[in-house]
């Protein structure tokens, strides 16, 4: 693995190899790196968990990060990311984390500059270590992904996770159906009554509405939402015994879920952003130690 | 203690406790802490002052400090405080340093969250690690706080600085006294008349006149509310022999203080920013010990 | 050397002693400074090389690095550089790289306060870190200066770059020439025909052409420039066999140099961004030395 930026890059060995990883930085394993690297995160959209996740992770491998601010980087003088690259190439940073509001911007990179690119999230394309770290989660809650049934409800067609999930969780041998009013669905196959799809479902993971991809004709109020396609506390309650609840964050309270259940016992979502670190320091350490 | 949100929370004997530590840190003494902590700085308000002290004692302490952008996080998506706090709980911080232009924000955190909150200003509200530094300038200078002459000149109504000194210095057994405007004294009681505390005072400590909160309807010119409440060369002059002058910075030249006696023989504003440095390292170093 | 801020500080000698530890570094040589020093990048305006290259050599010195973001800093509430500087000083800050659009901003500086200065680029004046990674370029690839033909073309009249090359390069025996629009030279002698100097010159040195510095109205198109005096493919053929090409950075693809040039085999566009890391190394720890 010389670089990560699409699920579809990684094989299902290379997926249960990446969750074990992560479970032993978890049970408190360090890093087996045996150089000094530098990394750099260039998020080029704004991002708390996602960003301070991948720091967190880099601290815990010993890596050195240079700060790199988007707002304030010679991209303000029309300079491409291709060219910036060079220069953090240049400069000899190792591996990149990228986040940038542009579909496959990683086609301008990849096989052509030598830092290691890890993709921190391109446009409404993937998200591999939100994907990664969301099928942690249901691993670990259950043990395997054989026959896991996932609901997945909300934005899809603008949603990066639902995307990057779909395949990889299906070649795990996870169940997915995704719910979202017709308009949303882009591509996808969807069903359109959420009802209809609680009490098989082993995870409910809800998407953000994602507010500033829409083009500010909205279809629903948010309390119209919220009824039909949000997680209420009466659809929490006709849930499985032992579901959960996932939501990749940040989270529109009372739009997509009911304030209440953000912390209830079958809520993952805190336990999603904690599981994160170990899995994108499994990530980040495995790309490094193919460069070794 | 386990946070630090208001001079109100610290006991006479919590304080002196600080100005002790400090003050072996300032001899050179080296932290006694004995894990690995992270911390993040968040500040919601420009600062150039009170953050980089704290990232200078976060350093000193040899702590892993986490780089948080305030104007390119997930609070732009709309994210509550609680929600961006509750993230940095999952990564593993295991405290926060933060600022933040609501008056007691981090009454939806304490209780609620595990890291620690340290408040770097809050509104018009509170600042105790400045209110502690300049406790330890005033202790260091004069040996106690006994009996010790105080005037607090300026912007009252609306200064973080007055309000957490007052009822701090007072239980430390100084005499505080207030000068300001009429308009500007909010619900302290005031001395209007400056010269009237000059020659009594052991310390004048000049407050920012706060362009940036007042409606743009200004009552003085810059010369008259120097000539009326500016410490000028003139008042200088009428000290007391062992008088200082102190000011929390950013002071605005020739405005509430005369350019020429910013580095004057009496002045200790510079070396206030020295002190806060170990202020910041003792009450860090005290917050994560009681967490061990 | 106490502070760097001009190529007229630097003798022929003390140039020399650069670039011969710059080349220490680059093979592999550490860091001989024995006490823990802490430093500050000040970038008033946008940059990503400059500043990336001093994050990278802070970091290979072992350096401490405080975080300034400039556009979040107590400047925003009109704090002069000389007081947020005297703040910095106050905290224990050794030494500091400012890049600011002011020319000699560091005349408010240099014998007044206590941390080193280097200076990053100031305004349309010096820039002495990029003039020494330029000259070490130059002469990791012919062995000397003496008698190398560099012929500098493009916007002189607005370059840091040029201005900080122009006398240093003829003190260490290289014959400069200038080559631009008649409009663009500013004080310089400069030839107004590219064609004329190609095949004579050992490096030719493209300098970008600073749109953000010009009024608006351009003298040329893209492409115009281009012609006249941008460095096409047909003009790199007309090169010397061993005659090197350079440019700052960022660049103009098709404006100052054909896209195709950037990476070809006499460009050392890239390695003067690699020089520039050991290049400041070199200046960081000769300046931390010299207060040892």
């Amino acid at each position: 693995m010389k670089n990560l930026v699409s699920m579809k890059d990684l094989s299902v060995e290379q997926i249960m190899a990446i969750l074990k990883q992560a479970q032993l930085f978890q049970e408190g394993a360090s890093s087996q790196l045996e150089q000094n690297y530098t990394m750099a995160n260039m998020f080029f959209e704004p991002s708390t968990r996602t960003k301070m996740s991948f720091e967190m992770a880099e601290r815990k491998l010993n890596l050195n990060v240079l700060p790199f601010e988007a707002g304030f980087s010679s991209t303000l003088k029309g300079e491409t990311l291709y060219d910036t690259v060079k220069v953090l190439e240049s400069i000899g940073i190792d591996a990149l984390v990228i986040r940038h509001e542009q579909n496959n911007y990683f086609e301008s990179l990849i096989g052509k500059v030598k830092p290691a690119i890890i993709n921190g999230g391109d446009g409404t394309g993937n998200h591999p270590t939100q994907s990664l770290l969301d099928i942690y989660t249901i691993w670990q809650e259950f043990g395997t992904l054989e026959n896991i049934v996932i609901s997945i409800v909300g934005d899809i067609g603008h949603s990066r996770v639902a995307r990057s999930n779909a395949d990889a969780l299906t070649r795990l041998g996870a169940k997915v159906h995704f719910v979202c009013p017709p308009k949303w669905q882009g591509e996808f196959e969807a069903n359109n009554d959420f009802d209809e799809v609680i009490d098989a479902s082993d995870v409910i993971m809800m998407l953000r509405v994602q507010h500033e991809r829409h083009d500010g004709v909205s279809t629903f109020s948010k309390a119209e939402y919220h009824n039909a396609f949000g997680l209420t506390e009466e659809r929490e309650k006709r849930m499985k015994d032992n579901a959960i609840i996932m939501h990749p964050g940040p989270f529109n309270r009372d739009v997509e879920i009911a304030s209440e259940l953000i912390e209830c016992d079958r809520s993952r979502i805190f336990k999603q952003m904690e599981n994160g670190v170990y899995i994108r320091m499994a990530i980040i350490e495995m790309i490094l130690k193919g460069r070794e």
